[in-house]
């Protein structure tokens, strides 16, 4: 989507011309496996633009935190999908599933090490800030993620929960990696502390269309099933808000199609999209995901800066929330 | 071992005192039950006397650097104890066996992040420094770990690669503990490579003393089964020195060992001894760890403070030689 940008080529650059070592060859080879399986590369970009906003006009000083952003994401993906056994990342086997469990845990250690060694390379006199705030992300998302294993054996989640989850398990890398670029643009704490709302209430947003897209995006440009949260008993925030609405006698049909594994998937997930469209939580996710476009865009506005500078950061968060897939 | 000593105080204190979020239960109870099991306090207490050394007097600006030293180590505990199925670590529950596999990983990635935070805490101007040699020490545990696990696979390790295994895995982390009380308290460079020299090569020793007495330590005071390496046929020291000298009819006896899961233990124990006694490897492995005993007490000569600063840090090493457990 933005490899085309100048930004991207400045990240794609510099994770092809890093030279890792040969051996250990079960500690490397994964780490240059997942980062050559690259992704949209979103959460750097928002590094270097978070900068640019406030002025910075030495990017290649931002390259260095950008990329300690890419690799605690990729770091992530590697643990969380032993966690979560998936076989498939970027329609590729999986770190685990290529190598096994033991290879996919310690060359995720690797790369969250080796994203806090990226970071080091940061001016000196930012580096203090900058791990601060890397930290605190770091630590939530960790979180986020232990809400999220807890949720699939919870009965019921609260709405309020789902969106703490996400926040911490997604949104606030999105806002931290702004901030950092804000941080080495020098910018003042109060500014910093809008770049990285906005970019946590977009993250938020952001999620809540995935969510959608799942069950309501078109299959020819999805990319991947349509109704696969429905088919994996996943709790969106369409489920969870149908679930809380539920009447008796949808009760039984929700729980139905919950439980039995009989059902064909095509009639299981139009049975479950009737049921989203009585209880209208198509409509109510789309207005809750408005309401943290908004909540983000307040925040972008509020920002102490030119609309000139701000128009690159608007074009993105404008073409993240009208992608297709 | 050094509970008693004032900085094991320092150092227990400031764990006892941190509080933990309630919740996610299940990311951060696993982190609390693996502080709680405590063990020797043996690498925190080397930051604060390579701080001690160079003459720092506030010693409170140190024990945040030393606690993420002691974090680190206990985050790759963890992680270790899932890759190598180990049910106990220090008599207790390993925190795996105690949860589950994913708990284990997400608490341990919690924990590494939670190093990190508190090695922020630490003195600004610092942290540059300080975050680099814990990043280039954390990475290089995670390749002795590797290696470790490869070393299980492969039918020939050679003597050199064994010992630079163990410096990886177990030794840079105890020099670099020491090299990061030195720069907490401005000391040269120069400076800083003695005491980190000395601490590997303590290190090394360390753990080539564990081999010995796994195999010759006394029974009554050595706390785990005497021979448990060779029951397990780990390849320590003993054994990669052992199959270098082997002649014809000694092979065939060691592949015996080795392969046959008929022999009882106690034997199997006793026939081992036998060919480490007509190798004299007990002898080779004793001399071999004196070699790097006077390696690290010539850095330690070397450095630039008077005797009676590194009485303290003398007397530890000793310490540590003549444990017999």
């Amino acid at each position: 989507m933005f490899e085309q940008h100048p930004f991207g080529k400045l990240i794609a650059e510099y994770i092809q011309n890093t030279e890792y070592p040969k051996q250990p060859a079960d500690l490397y080879d994964p780490i240059m496996y997942i980062l050559s399986l690259s992704g949209k590369r979103i959460r750097p970009l928002l590094v270097l633009m978070g900068a640019k906003l406030f002025g910075k006009e030495n990017l290649q000083e931002v390259v260095p935190a950008s990329i300690a952003i890419e690799y605690f994401h990729n770091f992530s993906l590697i643990h969380d999908d032993i966690m979560d056994k998936a076989p498939l990342r970027r329609g590729k086997a999986t770190v685990h599933q290529k190598w096994n469990d033991n290879v996919a845990i310690l060359s995720g250690d690797a790369l969250l090490v080796k994203a806090y060694l990226e970071l080091g390379k940061s001016p000196s006199a930012h580096i203090p800030d900058l791990l601060n705030v890397f930290n605190k992300v770091a630590l939530e998302v960790c979180e986020g993620q232990q809400y999220d294993m807890d949720f699939e054996k919870k009965s019921n989640v609260s709405e309020d929960d789902y969106l703490n989850m996400i926040r911490l398990k997604t949104s606030v890398l999105l806002g931290g990696a702004l901030q950092m670029g804000a941080i080495l643009a020098n910018a003042e704490q109060e500014q910093q502390q809008l770049i990285y709302d906005f970019g946590v209430n977009l993250g938020i947003a952001f999620q809540l269309q995935d969510d959608y897209l799942d069950v309501y995006g078109n299959p020819e440009t999805f990319g991947k099933q349509v109704g696969g949260d429905i088919l994996c008993n996943k709790k969106t925030i369409l489920r969870i808000k149908t679930e809380q609405l539920l009447d008796e006698e949808s009760k039984e049909e929700f729980q139905k199609l919950i439980d039995l594994d009989t059902i064909e998937d095509a009639e299981k997930v139009s049975r479950m999209k009737n049921l989203y469209a009585k209880f209208e939580v198509d409509k109510y996710a789309e207005d809750i995901k408005s309401r943290y476009m908004e909540l983000a865009y307040n925040k972008l506005d509020s920002i102490a800066v030119s609309e000139a500078q701000k128009a690159e950061l608007r074009m993105l968060a404008d073409t993240l929330m009208h992608r297709t897939r």
